[in-house]
């Protein structure tokens, strides 16, 4: 039988176990241009709360019944398609469930053996948290030489790899902002960051204020709310504001921003990106952050919960800060990369 | 004498009669290097409000005691400088009194006669009005044939001016928001926009959506707060917002921004610009702003107070709505550029 994860109703804050449902299905069949995929790993990330909303985004909203999109990796078992060969492990949309079809509908991208990387590394720094933090830092926020650089969400996968990637392109200095005395203290100790500051502490603007006297110069943004506001105080003039994530509103919670005069007054600009877009240039990001993990120049971390059933849990932990580094689901433990 | 209308103290909202006081002072003496100058014509703009308030901005705040700073045009009547000779019409930093000395600290511009344009024109669409609107349209919107152009305050004198050259550079459709169906009428019937919202209605975020179904391409914004809110829920992908003002948040009543997360998902961009930045290229703007005025492409209204006394009242009009157009305080009729 395929387990699955199928959304039931819609929930208004934290997924609680009236939002989802396991369901049992037919293992798909597998048909002409298609293979069958045993699921082993899940990508955790924010943006799945965001499409549980009945709200517009950059896809459709979940539907009600629908197995709940994720993306994930998992091993070719059965194919009648030229793409894929039986054992090639594969990286695409999973969804939450045991097994899935590739197909022209669902395309998956085999992943590269060899590089003597398991596959949460690649799942992590490979793939879309790691490829995020690139292309948000180089390309839409520019990062130059001698930036002062704040990066939110700093322990969380994306923003750790923010800091390091602000650091190797040669930043003047690299300031997290994180939830708690233990994510700060991991922010500096284990990811290199020159400071990290813990939001829960109050008085956020004034902080930053004394950590960048001279004002921020790029601000890669992953909770949005009030930490953007206090970002918004202290930016330099010609400053970036990348806008990669939001995760303080996704539940609804949210607060406004009344700072953004500040874009005016310092020249500023504030640009929103969505990942999907770079599809074309993912390689040119992957070889970077390969190089860097090969010179050791990127820690990284990841987050193990085991069983399919526990996705929905995994999920919230993202949201309460219960998790230390990439969320991963593992479903089945015997699909790797070695 | 010498007429002055100094800050006495910081206004929490409108201007009101303890903010400024009318003072007397011997008329400046001409020095070496030095001009004396007769005021003709105060610029009333919402950024003065701005320089009222002790917070951080482009330029210092004015100081308790200090002329209120303000640009305005003049005649030269006494020079020891080389750069004016004696009847020159000139603009500058005039602040709000009857006379003031230009030198190497307080540089002013010769005006152009011969065009056939009055002052109260040239101190509207060849002056920092018109020249924020074609900046902030050209350089930083990078509008483009076929955008969806949405302007703010789009019957005041800057806005009026952005919408028309939004549409002399192809824009598939001109939508102004404005306070009142008077302006509205305005917007609509003397500025030739396709569209004037009235945002005292209510529900603007809905009536957006059916005024631009495929989002807004470029907004330009001199208002902030609700209406840019309501903007942003409606952007398009890849839109540009400018901010070039936020006029409903200078006197402190405004509210906070809940849809930044918008500029994530539909990949739009915010950012913000002075248009002191431009000086040197503010010939390129008037040229091409006195092409449109040669053309008859390029309507504009001047809303003229006489009197010094009332430039104070003359600024509050800008935030009650009560002007029409350029707001202007004539402190002494015979300056003029015939």
């Amino acid at each position: 039988m395929n387990r699955q994860i199928v959304l039931r109703e819609r929930p208004s804050g934290a997924v609680d176990a009236a939002t989802t449902a396991l369901v049992e299905t037919p293992v798909p069949t597998c048909g002409s241009g298609q293979a069958l995929v045993r699921v082993g790993t899940l990508s955790i990330d924010p943006t799945i709360r965001t499409w549980m909303n009945d709200a517009p985004g950059y896809l459709p909203p979940i539907a009600i019944g629908e197995v709940v999109r994720s993306s994930g990796a998992g091993v070719v078992v059965e194919s009648q398609s030229d793409r894929y060969r039986v054992g090639d492990v594969v990286f695409g949309m999973t969804g939450w469930q045991d097994w899935v079809l590739a197909d022209a509908n669902n395309h998956f991208t085999v992943l590269p053996r060899g590089l003597g990387l398991d596959l949460a590394t690649v799942l992590n720094v490979l793939g879309v948290t790691g490829i995020t933090a690139f292309f948000g830092l180089v390309d839409v926020g520019r990062i130059k030489e001698g930036d002062v650089v704040v990066v939110s969400g700093a322990a969380g996968a994306t923003g750790s790899a923010v800091g390091q990637i602000a650091r190797a392109r040669g930043a003047a200095k690299v300031v997290g902002i994180a939830g708690g005395a233990q994510k700060c203290a991991e922010v500096v100790e284990i990811y290199g960051f020159d400071q990290c500051l813990d939001y829960r502490d109050g008085h956020l603007a004034r902080r930053l204020h004394e950590a960048c006297p001279a004002g921020v110069d790029l601000y890669f943004d992953n909770v949005g709310g009030e930490v953007l506001d206090a970002v918004l105080a202290n930016i330099a003039m010609r400053g970036r504001v990348v806008l990669c994530g939001a995760i303080s509103q996704y539940n609804g919670a949210g607060t406004g921003l009344v700072n953004t005069s500040m874009l005016i007054s310092r020249r500023a600009s504030m640009e929103g990106f969505i990942i999907l877009d770079y599809a074309p240039r993912f390689a040119e990001a992957q070889a970077e952050l390969a190089g860097m993990l090969a010179r050791g120049e990127l820690v990284h971390r990841e987050h193990l919960v085991t069983g399919l059933e526990n996705a929905p849990d995994a999920l919230n932990l993202l949201f309460s800060g219960g998790n230390h580094g990439k969320t991963l689901v593992v479903v089945d433990d015997s699909v790797s990369l070695d």
